[in-house]
């Protein structure tokens, strides 16, 4: 364990212009910590970083194979996707199978992710609406589970609704602490997000990455999950995005997902472990060299990918190359 | 002065969830530090926030009155505008008064900041171009001062050329300190960018507030373009930014100017200070949040605006107020 934080730098010719700094744990299922970098029993809030747990009921439900679900539905309900064609079009279609349609969606609507995608709804004259929202394959997740146990769908998102009832019942057993205890704030989407102590947050993926401790139902959840994240990996985010490109590279090694205001989570199955990371700045693109870098530091980069992942480089507005992101030398360097 | 950082916060409900430090120096123009947080000798990228400062040589150089020019192109030379329409045109028109196009612009094309400009060029099936830059007006300016001087102006991007060394004369004089000693790294939009210590360009700042130190016809320059600033504010950045904002509410009070990753530069001739910061994430909304503390620290905040500039909201996806930004209690909450 290290009191020294996670730092990430920006370069910008001989200078080191910005810089971001963070937490980190990395934990086995036991919740013995393998290695920290700052205080890891700071409450974060995980915000769509845990969206693999928040999938957990929807899988237990056996909604997937009562509806004729599949890999890419699990892989949406653990997403925050970049609203593009396909995954539009998924959660529209899964929404119909299950009696339902945008309408019942509460997460609301904001632009697409894609600059693309923005001017080719312009030159329909098209507007967005909620399956466009990154969260929409989650919250249509938890319309299905309502729907496979027969509950109101209406207020889904609402912090004494069964569905988030059982999503901190999960919480609870994976984090081995009573998450009914957590403070919560109100995510982008809605629902309320827990403030987690981040070392129970990294044990909570340590869990669901060697589930051996867990029930059956949750045990089997888990590894269905994991599957899933690696087997559509353009469902988790989308085009050029960290998410798709890591989970894409590394199948039944590791599975990641990131989350708003600088959160990753990731599950390297092979170790054993789980990881959880927050930048105190909220800062993406600082949380995702941090992520890379843990993933470097655990050995299971790929050599040939470990250069671009870990040090991205930072162009101006005609391409040139002006400076790199990096892992500071005082941390992983 | 103060060895503690700035330090804005960013809630969501009970908790603080995000944090942002950097540091400030508020500074008269014989270089007495009025006030100041964390290191100040600190050599900081000015990026965009010294564009007041890059518009002297232009205004210096009659190309003003030579081509007919006025505010509106003042302000535009020290603007990181949006590319809206006024923008755009407006570059249009002052390059072809100088018998140029937008083709001499080296600042390249990046897609417009606000997702209307990139709706409506898609619904025309028209593409940005190099006016439509952020930049563009202070490449403008730069343009145009080569033109008035009789000199070429290909490659005025480039530090050698006569316009990049007309620039650090400026920084020279205003600063105290030979701007040719300093290191640099390359821009956004193509230019040297001079590793300036936060304290000299806090120092810049304030000779360009109160100039009364300096010669007759940096003085003039230094006055009429504060007085742009204030008179033509969309032309500083545009609808619903920060900088136009606070230059049109504090008419002969304040003159601020954003840079990229994180810093701002502020002038208070009334009271003859320059403030200069920098947070070292590079987070803008939290260098809006800090410069909108220092205004009010200062006494030039009109009361009404206060809450809104120091405690901006933060707002989920369907428009819930689900936390706020706001000054650190350790700093000047």
């Amino acid at each position: 364990m290290s009191d020294s934080p996670v730092v990430v730098e920006v370069t910008r010719g001989p200078l080191v212009e910005s810089r971001h700094e963070g937490i980190a744990a990395v934990v086995r299922a036991d919740g013995t910590v393998v290695a920290s970098w700052g205080e890891i029993d700071a409450r974060i809030l995980p915000r769509s970083a845990n969206k693999p747990i928040q999938a957990m009921a929807f899988v237990e439900s056996g909604a997937v194979e009562k509806f004729g679900l599949g890999n890419e539905h699990i892989a949406l309900a653990c997403a925050s996707h970049s609203g593009e064609k396909r995954h539009v079009e998924t959660v529209r279609a899964w929404l119909k199978k299950v009696g339902l349609s945008e309408d019942d969606l509460e997460c609301g609507t904001h632009p697409p992710r894609l600059q693309a995608t923005i001017e080719s709804l312009a030159r329909a004259n098209a507007l967005p609406t909620p399956a466009f929202n990154n969260c929409s394959g989650k919250h249509s997740g938890f319309l299905t589970t309502a729907v496979a146990y027969g509950e109101p769908t209406r207020g889904y998102i609402k912090y004494d609704h069964p569905v988030q009832r059982r999503l901190r019942a999960v919480m609870t057993e994976l984090c081995g602490t009573n998450a009914d205890d957590f403070q919560y704030g109100t995510d982008g989407c809605g629902i309320p997000t827990l403030a987690t102590p981040l070392r129970l947050l990294a044990r909570a993926m340590a869990n669901m990455a060697e589930p051996s401790r867990l029930s059956n139902k949750h045990a089997e959840a888990a590894t269905r999950i994991r599957a899933a994240m690696n087997a559509e990996p353009f469902m988790m985010a989308g085009t050029g995005r960290f998410c798709t490109r890591i989970n894409e590279a590394l199948p039944g090694v590791a599975q990641i997902k990131t989350g708003a205001e600088g959160v990753f989570c990731g599950m390297l199955p092979g170790l054993g472990l789980g990881i959880a990371l927050k930048m105190w700045d909220g800062a993406a693109r600082a949380a995702e060299v941090a992520m890379a870098s843990l993933l470097g530091h655990f050995g299971v980069l790929p050599a040939e990918r470990r250069e671009a992942l870990l040090h991205p480089p930072v162009k101006n507005v005609v391409g040139l190359l002006v400076g790199e992101m990096r892992p500071a030398k005082s941390w992983l360097g």
